[in-house]
């Protein structure tokens, strides 16, 4: 007999931050792999700002997760029924499994996930999509050249730390902006940055000139809004501004002001590009050669934050990405695998 | 005896919109050259929307025009008086010679203007910096390719109404905006646009829509503000923005709102990237043999709107530019030369 799968689907979309009533918690038994695929039990479920982004109904470079969807997440499980000869039973496996117990797939998107590099949860960080999105980013978007200096916001997350250590390890100059005392004090003492702005603590402008005295050639956005405009503020000739997300804003019921200072763009010959981690699906093996190297000689160093609980916590840990409560990777963990 | 030079000098720094109290006219002797100079008469002088921002007290691409500073401009004059031997009197010579009657230059800057090509105040436009702005804005910045749709604010104006005939002539497919029925009227009938949108029609989402109905490739954006926000609306996959100006927002007394639209740049893997004419130094000689081939053979129309007056003026004739009084290239014409 099926085991039960518990599932949690769109149930309306939200205006503002997600709460209980953006999710409906479905059971059903779990599915069976019809002829070329494999069914997943779900260890780790992914908690990501774009997901946000995916349960609003407009044109984007993904389709809006639909009511009554299993919510898309990217996730780690272990294939516990096969009929895909490329997935073997027992193997650990990362895919788009979606919010849920157990998933089917058709091997789409699914990787082999190798225990030996690091622990199941990194490969939803740093050996996943926030490490290649820190990867191609910063390389091919943000062009970093050695004595760059690199300003990165929301340094302590998933995307965020990684950035600054790949950074780093081309021998850039690299400041963090996070949130607290806390996470500054971990990216300079434990992740090799040259400097930590808290934005908490005000006096934002001046700790960036402090921080930045001469401006900055690449600033890595995560989070947009003010922390944008006061960077558009210190560019450098020909600095390149690499759009990567904007998470203050993604629970704004109005739309945010846009950034101000754009025109420090003309002034500077400054660019500013946005970028999908998708269109770089060919080079994926090339960023994971990179990562996992980087982590198996230490010099990159994955932190996962794995809150403990059931699928039906999807939501409320997702809204601790919206406060600040994650450093590192937030990750759900809803299984023994 | 040195004839009289009256000169426009900046008396205060303008709030807003200049008026007369941002200017003082000054009469002196005419100057002479020392060894290595030439004197200038000025016959034409250029009247560009980025001398608003020469105005401004602000770090940016040029040293703000100092209080009591002679007018910072372009100008074609004839050279009166010369101890420089690459400059003989009698010949017409462009240069930054400012906002007065007579000046005496190094020849830094200056440039011989050939008459046989097209009359003096066509190399204050489409032969001179607004031409060669077009030029290395569309192709390098804005790198147009055959099949692009091209979006063009200002199309009307002495940048803007070039770009639109260079992407023309490179197969791309231009749609120019700009302020009232005449002037789109001359884009599509005149210059070969394939659509004009007049944004004080109303509607101006709609129209944009409707004139690109699949997106835009490449926006060329002279005017910032609301129409910049709009044409971000309609950016297709790996668009690029040129940010070539911002009128609307340059006498503004608050900081005009940023493009609150620019996370399209992330969606659609687009790119924002200012420019400044002056780093194209060494390849000025590639866009006035372009520019000049394309006027001589006729593919180019090169439209001046030449104002007369003194040098007095210049002031009044500068705040056309800010209602859209323009088309085609303004200049002030102070002398028979």
């Amino acid at each position: 007999m099926a085991p039960s799968n518990t599932q949690v689907r769109l149930a309306q979309r939200p205006v503002g931050l997600p709460d209980d009533s953006t999710w409906e918690i479905t059971t059903e038994p779990a599915p069976e792999p019809g002829p070329g695929e494999f069914t997943v039990q779900v260890g780790y479920l992914s908690l990501d700002p774009a997901m946000r982004g995916w349960l609003d109904d407009v044109r984007s470079y993904v389709p809006p997760v639909q009511i009554g969807e299993v919510m898309r997440a990217h996730a780690v499980g272990r294939v516990v029924e096969s009929r895909h000869e490329g997935f073997a039973v027992g193997q650990l496996v990362s895919g788009m499994f979606g919010a849920c117990e157990y998933a089917v797939s058709d091997g789409t998107g699914a990787m082999a996930v190798d225990e030996s590099v690091a622990p199941p949860a990194a490969w939803l960080g740093a050996l996943g999509f926030p490490g290649m999105t820190a990867y191609f980013g910063l390389i091919d978007v943000g062009k970093i050249v050695a004595g760059d200096t690199v300003l990165i916001s929301g340094a302590a997350g998933a995307v965020g730390s990684v950035a600054g250590q790949i950074a780093k390890s081309r021998g850039c100059r690299v400041i963090g902006i996070a949130g607290g005392p806390e996470k500054c004090a971990w990216l300079t003492e434990e992740l090799g940055f040259d400097a930590a702005i808290d934005y908490r603590a005000g006096s934002f402008g001046r700790a960036l000139h402090e921080a930045a005295p001469k401006g900055i050639d690449v600033y890595f956005d995560n989070v947009g809004g003010d922390i944008l405009n006061s960077a558009l503020a210190v560019l450098r000739r020909n600095a390149r501004v690499v759009i990567c997300g904007a998470i203050s804003g993604y629970n704004a019921t109005e739309p945010p002001p846009g950034p101000s200072r754009y025109l420090s763009l003309l002034i500077n010959r400054a660019t500013m590009a946005g970028f999908i981690i998708f269109d770089y699906a060919d080079r994926y093996p090339e960023a994971m050669a990179a990562l996992s190297g980087a982590v198996r000689d230490g010099s990159l160093v994955a932190r996962e934050q794995v809150e403990a609980g059931g699928v039906a916590d999807f939501g409320r840990t997702l809204n601790m990405l919206f406060d600040g409560r994650n450093t590192g990777k937030l990750v759900l963990k809803i299984a023994d695998l």
